[in-house]
């Protein structure tokens, strides 16, 4: 059961012109559902992504690596459900060619100029076959206005299709920045999440938008977790085709930057609080802020510490205010010098940990009250300095064991 | 439901010559269950102790080492279950005192003598009223034949209590090492395991113990997890009582120094692999064995990885050989420059992955049969360096979630 995630509303998805997107049913691991997505993308477009630093990266991930450096504009993706394409050796890296081969040939473009990506089992041979027989029915239904459909097209264990838009104002133009994202498991992106595309109308210069995208993954993908297990194939994609008609963007000074980022940035942090809403047998929210830090790199090793404890997490799971978990994980983060005695702890608004120990006033009640909520704040105050971050997660349910045992089944 | 652990056999728990111990049903969380143990140690012992590294450390472990540097030598320790006393600040440590001072009066000691020892909960006031009223039916029981008693008196959510003995020959005297521990949860010892104490009648310096207790705890307790939180109460503890006339050993060059170092070794790892073996919600014992590597660090940090993914434990709780998880967290171990193509893979006889990707001859059923077994060993050959080293975990199940859902209740 998803926390508080509902399916995105078709008319709130506003088309990105220069976007068209279609999809197909290939059946490459299982029949009649949507397993395939093409996205056609507008000649002149900049593209840039963040990748996985898994070093078992998937062979997809290679290839974009490779068709990004290349040079000579993206025109298309390419994106199967069902098979991560990973562990998979040269026979993978093989298999990924191949697809952007055919899909350049049925698309008019180079197979430079294509981008892959899979999701799904690690270790198991991609079935080529059956992925190229679907790309013409998928090129066929290519349409802009197709991004709920995209969404559902790139689920595997998500409950719900991931989508979000936003529309701003640059230079007298309107700007439209929309995105989908999937993932619900192997969630602990480390430069970006499962799978997550987001396009823009904007013109942004080719120089730029890798420090857009990684900025935005940063502050987005790069600070959820639902399980600690960074993925293989995890890639976060940002497409600026400049079919708004907005002057192009070219530095990070340009008044313009700061209003197409932001709306970037939230479309990002949308999605990726949809992927920990619907994380694998959620059923809390949890945001761990970590504050009074002496870096943000000490405050995120603290709060991953917090948000990874299977104690903490199966604590919440059962609304009980085991609080000392908690305690437990900060301790054990590997900040070495951290002082005790300096640390307070507040549950939304109820302070628990007052100096390093449990605050005379505090009630359990209160901490139970809070508990029970199905979104809660975990707010650490280390007393070391200015710096804060903040990591969401889930808790630890019956479901995620039940997911995770069944999921090849 | 512990994988193949029977409880210690009396018989075979040989008493250690000045080692005497007793317990009480002191009503520390529960009433009618033994929660308090005193071990009184004979005069002119060593004693050394290897305590968590977690920053939240409790209370008595702060007193631990206080009393270990004093140089008064040790003549008691006191262990309660049921509250952990970690998370109390002053209190906790002014109580802590109190449990010392206590014992010292009633065994005609210095409070400087006694090492105190909690577990259980974190973050709530130890009840030391009712802890010191428990002390003299405790010393009342003290005997050298109670070893199983004792074990059985430290256990908290474990299922089984955990002792082991061995006897070698040294200079023509038989010397003998008998231990207990406790830890179900919460375990991934750093420095050592929630509280293990092991005694033997050899003689040994002072000055050599703390190193030979190190390198058992190294080779032991610092190499299983089950959860990868890290306890704040981690101890433990070696005492050399010299009880069976063999003659002191007074450096690691020694001949008699080898024996019983791999005599206490031997008992401190038949310990740690109880405490696994009985981890909460176990169903398997999985040994992630990791070989060619650069350093040993880097092998247990690959080990570590494997060891605490949610997904590859929740794989072998269903039995299936969903192996890419596998890989997956070997990728995220953080070895930044391990070369996939170099990596091997064996589950038990079954070789899986070859060279990074998977064995062309390797078949499901191979893979399934192997999952089916109780213990598996999970060996990974990275193609680096020389260096070996285990980690010793357990599947994740949905009795974990149950466990650690219901503790407190």
């Amino acid at each position: 059961m998803p926390v508080n995630l509902t399916p995105p509303d078709r008319e709130r998805l506003f088309p990105v012109a220069g976007i068209e997107l279609g999809w197909a049913e290939a059946g490459i691991r299982k029949a009649d559902r949507k397993d395939l997505l093409v996205i056609r993308v507008a000649d002149g477009s900049t593209v840039a992504g963040v990748f996985t630093r898994n070093r078992f990266c998937a062979a997809p991930v290679l290839v974009c690596r490779e068709h990004l450096a290349g040079g000579d504009g993206i025109r298309a993706l390419v994106v199967n459900t069902g098979n991560a394409n990973a562990g998979t050796g040269a026979e993978g890296l093989a298999a990924a060619r191949a697809t952007c081969d055919r899909l350049a040939t049925l698309l008019g473009c180079k197979s430079g100029q294509v981008l892959p990506f899979s999701t799904g089992v690690i270790m198991e041979p991609l079935p080529v076959d059956r992925l190229v027989a679907g790309l013409p029915l998928a090129i066929d239904r290519l349409r802009p206005g197709h991004w709920l459909e995209a969404a559902q097209a790139i689920m595997t264990t998500d409950t719900l299709p991931k989508a979000a838009s936003r529309r701003v104002e640059v230079g007298g133009r309107t700007v439209t920045v929309t995105g989908i994202a999937k993932g619900a498991g192997m969630i602990r992106p480390n430069m970006a999440t499962m799978l997550a595309f987001v396009a823009t109308d904007a013109a942004i210069a080719p120089g730029l938008l890798p420090h857009l995208t990684r900025t935005a993954a940063d502050r987005s993908f790069n600070r959820i977790t639902i399980d600690g297990d960074t993925s293989t194939n995890d890639s976060f994609i940002v497409i600026a085709t400049g079919g708004s008609g907005a002057a192009r963007i070219e530095s990070v000074g340009d008044p313009s930057y700061a209003i197409v980022a932001v709306a970037i940035e939230a479309v990002a942090r949308e999605l990726a609080h949809a992927i920990v809403r619907d994380g694998e047998g959620a059923t809390k929210f949890i945001e761990v802020r970590v504050e009074q830090a002496r870096t943000e790199a000490e405050a995120a090793r603290i709060a991953y510490s917090v948000a990874h404890s299977p104690l903490v997490k199966t604590a919440f799971f059962a609304s009980d205010p085991n609080l000392g978990r908690i305690l437990a994980a900060v301790g054990y983060a590997g900040v070495d010098d951290l002082d005790p005695a300096r640390v307070q702890m507040y549950l939304d608004d109820v302070w628990v940990v007052r100096d390093g120990g449990r605050h005379p006033g505090y009630r359990e009640e209160d901490g139970q009250r809070v508990m029970k909520a199905s979104e809660i704040v975990i707010r650490l105050q280390l007393g070391r300095g200015p710096e804060a971050t903040s990591v969401w997660t889930t808790d630890l349910s019956h479901d995620y064991v039940s997911i995770n045992a069944d999921y090849r089944s």
